[in-house]
């Protein structure tokens, strides 16, 4: 058997900190395999390259640690890892992140974090998106960490059917601030916009996307919303039908013919 | 009340022919705004441009039809009708596509024709993504012109609740070849992928990504890809809770604390 091989990606690129956290942890457990892209892919949700050729360069390569960069999004570094580069031997596990910023709620879906996660997961393997609730670029990593390696040892030493896939948000705090984990849905709601509009020096309007979370159920207690509000880490299995089942029943009704 | 008002979009860019099609029959039932991609925008998925400020550049306006192009990806398009462009009278009807090539299974995910459906859904208005599963420039349009517009009568004739998201695949026949439209689930399964290696005239590989589809269900008869195996129409209403409710039972054991 040997240790446990390990995949790690993330969408905020090679060299962030977030990366080097769940690397760390990484190696308690087993060999590390790194694909990471080369440049921040946030809000890259489940895209896949097709219109250019992806590069892989290699940035390290030492005992028990491999660590390359591809030009691709997210996705497409673990389609790399899993159909190319570890296709005669597939991770035992997959790691992404640990992201700078919240990808709680709908925003799994804009997530580049988490398209990574969720693309591996097809491989019948367990991964595991990680997110720090802070966009700051000089974040403390540190209950994050403590968090994630717990959860990496649990996932390895359980039984746990696949696909298993999970989208886990850490609040921002102290690891003694943080109250607990806790197992939850996706919280309903959706991103509403206000685009800031500039002009830049040639007279052109240009436009910043910027929003704001409108939470559709503020009385949930049992969302990853309600967890991180009250300073839990949350923890969303997730999975991929996106059928309206029980629509599948009454819209036949108007458009079967 | 006035005519419906009829947002268009896509992710092959606003020059395509399957917008096109959609564009001519939005104008049977009301006046059309269209936002469409500057570039083609396949696979891109329900990603958002963070790093980058967005660009709209007038293409078209006349009486009952104005056309834009955005410099971003299909949900920033969708983005900036329903969050700026449009935000004093919401479309009431949004409709994605026509898209040259299949969405139907997992394919929704990967989808930036159906990111894009999928994101105007959150603004309470029906949503629909259409594509032909046919990527040749040459691919014939007759009967997925048919088709969306008996679906566009039909959305706009009924009072469907709401979220409504639907995203309908049409086989590749001439009108006559088609057996009917069947509302079904979207069909389980993955792409893997076969790395197409080659090397730049400087002497690095590089690899172009292209994949199977995998079918998870072979057997089912209610599905997608059932659906469009046997020369019908799919219709599958989308939802977006990326959940696996069974999992938060389960799993809670493994990690809370």
């Amino acid at each position: 058997m040997g240790k446990p091989l390990i995949f790690i990606t993330n969408d905020d690129g090679y060299s962030a900190r977030g990366l080097a956290a769940l690397i760390e942890i990484g190696r308690k457990f087993g060999n590390v395999v790194v694909i990471a892209p080369e440049q921040p892919q946030s809000g890259k949700s489940h895209s896949i390259t097709m219109y250019n050729p992806l590069y892989l360069r290699t940035i390290r390569k030492e005992e028990g640690l491999e660590v390359y960069a591809c030009s691709g999004t997210p996705a497409d570094c673990v389609k790399l890892a899993f159909d190319h580069l570890l296709a005669d031997r597939l991770p035992d596990l997959t790691l992404s992140g640990i992201n700078h910023g919240s990808n709680s709620a709908i925003s799994v879906l804009y997530s580049g974090t988490m398209g990574a996660a969720i693309e591996a997961s097809f491989y019948g393997r367990p991964s595991i998106g990680f997110s720090l609730t802070d966009h700051s670029a000089d974040a403390d990593f540190r209950a994050a960490s403590a968090i994630a390696e717990t959860v990496v040892a649990k996932t390895l030493a359980s039984n746990i059917e696949m696909p298993m896939c999970l989208n886990i948000n850490i609040p921002v705090g102290t690891p003694e601030q943080i109250r607990g984990v806790r197992v939850v849905r996706q919280n309903e709601g959706y991103w509403k916009e206000t685009f800031v509009r500039r002009q830049d020096p040639r007279g052109n309007d240009y436009y910043w996307l910027t929003g704001d979370f409108y939470n559709a159920e503020p009385g949930a207690t049992d969302t990853d919303e309600w967890a991180l509000d009250n300073m839990y880490v949350s923890v969303v299995p997730i999975q991929v039908d996106m059928t309206n089942h029980r629509q599948v029943a009454t819209l036949g009704a108007i458009f079967n013919e």
